[in-house]
């Protein structure tokens, strides 16, 4: 019995050999390796959640708002305030964690007997998300440069016709922004090959120099945005992620949803996150200079990066990536190897984190130089 | 586009007309319907909730811990304490309700190609999540008096080769316990047919007359038990589902969950609440005793019911089951129409709601008399 494991069990098939996914979760002075933000909630709103979470407690005996209506309410004036578009309680839904989000749209529009695309390398979890839900995956390419190619997206879009197209914008892990002319050419050719449906997952965009992609949802029922609470409002232990788009699409998603997914808790916790969406933002500008920085310095030092919208910065080229990420880990920084040959991701931290992180790629420069 | 709606949207075929599921969430005084505790927790654990969120919340721009082993730690310590059978941490595994925890089993175990039985009528997201995950369904007997007909279950198990059999002890929504040997016959019957995983659902076990099954593991690396915080924890709001089984089971679910699917307030709720189980056990004692007196004197009214070892009672018979649900409803107290044709069910409250659905029932026996 003792040496019973996994292999004895009824796994499914495609679930054989795998690894949970998952960043290595290590005890290291300088964790800039899941674009966590650095800055941990100011205290105010700290007991703001205690206080709110106190009065949900009360009534803890009862199941939660099924449908969520307070919080889908003050999100959807949170993306109204800021995305230059207005959207309603009717185009906001929200999840555990963005991840849940996708889940439950490739549970709704996805499946068996169907794909999705993602244009690769992008957030891994598209794809295992996909498979999860037997959903067949497919992977876009890109340019060189990690930009989409736009006329190899459209040709992969005709001739594979998934019935879900991924756009993350900036894209993880490379950190690039995708023009808004490139979804709207997605979203059409899309549409003639299918029609199916266009995420596009803006879990970074509040770092972005350019503006959110919702006012593409005007006039485009089949769009998709999803955004997360977990880098922005600095809450990634909240798991709160949420999408816009048409009211058909929220009705859609319901179908799948496990009934009562999201608790009182959480429901309090994040709207108290939201009544200090100020003070988070203010954090969010800190980030967005320390990033600019990161990615100035590694480019003074004589590192390629690629132009980064996002909270974290890619950086290379290297013979072998790992052996760089063990090295940079030796000096007590951890950084992300996210698989992308020749590169590395690194979270913007603090100002003192990223002097630690500089200094380490700094000496290993000199190092390879000598 | 104001009348472009879901079926304007690509959605799965067997999504087409159907509606999300849910019991009416409706503002009565009474409300017995979906066998929440009536007790509220109780001051001090409230502000102990608080107090943990308050901790959790000063590291929330951190995700949290992914294997949550605190928290399995304190859940394993919970069911060795209570149910007669020692569990350590590296047997529990935890998420979102006992629907994230079904839908991880039938992602692992089920899925595309693969098939689940269940005995109906009982708890209708085992199929309602199976064909969210793409698990063909079968739906097997019950005798008249909805106990399990262990042999014609048995024949059915033979005959379809399952990947997995749901067993709910004490059953949703009839009430009824499974008898330990039924249990042990029907693995035996799965493990001869395929072998299939068997899955007995104890999310009311804490107010059953017997035992909790949790000793069957010994032996039976394809059993799993799963349970919730929900009921006798008096915690529906948290959304705390949990699973006992052997080490690779919990090896196995974690190829499927999402990362960092159980968030830092949410662990920290649980842990809190756990903290206090002997006073919400206490709560269940009370609980007991009113599900009791439900059954008494629902019989001394004259209807008939069916044994319950849950916190709710089956009632009947009524040649329209619905038509009686709007009559106790209108007459301020609402119950639970499940579709089991002729029967209704009610949660046990309080002795002052249990009061108010009795005179309820009371009335309606006299006009029906009259």
């Amino acid at each position: 019995m003792s040496s019973f494991g996994i292999d004895d069990l009824p796994v499914r098939d495609e679930l054989r050999g795998k690894s949970p996914y998952g960043a290595p979760q290590l005890d290291v002075p300088v964790r800039l390796n899941t674009n966590e933000n650095p800055y941990p909630l100011p205290e105010p709103l700290v007991e703001r959640i205690a206080e709110r979470v106190r009065e949900a407690a009360r009534n803890l005996n009862r199941y939660p708002d099924r449908d969520a209506v307070e919080l889908r309410t003050e999100l959807a004036k949170y993306l109204t305030d800021t995305g230059k578009y207005a959207v309603g309680l009717e185009n906001v839904w929200a999840a555990n964690g963005s991840n849940e989000v996708i889940q439950q749209l490739l549970q709704t529009f996805g499946g068996p007997g169907r794909t999705a695309i993602g244009f690769e390398p992008s957030y891994s979890m598209h794809g295992l998300i996909a498979r999860g839900t037997g959903t067949g995956w497919i992977s876009g390419p890109r340019n060189d440069d990690f930009t989409v190619d736009l006329a190899a997206a459209e040709r992969a879009v005709a001739e594979h016709r998934p019935d879900i197209v991924f756009i993350t914008t900036p894209n993880n892990p490379t950190g690039n922004a995708v023009p808004p002319e490139t979804v709207i050419a997605l979203y059409e050719a899309a549409q003639a090959a299918k029609p199916s449906m266009v995420v596009v997952d803006e879990a970074y965009i509040e770092f972005s120099h350019g503006d959110s992609l919702l006012p593409l949802l005007e006039g485009r029922p089949h769009l998709v945005v999803s955004r997360t609470m977990s880098k922005a409002f600095g809450a990634a232990g909240l798991r709160l992620g949420y999408l816009a788009a048409h009211p058909a699409v929220v009705d859609a998603v319901q179908l799948v949803r496990l009934p009562y997914h999201l608790s009182a808790v959480t429901q309090a916790t994040a709207l108290a996150a939201l009544e200090h969406t100020d003070t988070l933002l203010g954090y969010v500008e800190q980030l967005k200079a320390e990033r600019d920085r990161l990615v100035a310095e590694l480019r003074a030092i004589g590192y390629e990066v690629t132009e980064s919208d996002a909270n974290f910065v890619q950086f290379g080229r290297f013979a072998d990536a790992h052996e760089v990420w063990q090295k940079i880990l030796d000096r007590g920084v951890l950084v992300r190897d996210n698989g992308v040959p020749g590169w590395l991701r690194v979270s913007a931290g603090t100002p003192e984190e990223n002097d630690a992180f500089l200094d380490a790629v700094r000496e290993l420069k000199k190092e390879q130089n000598a």
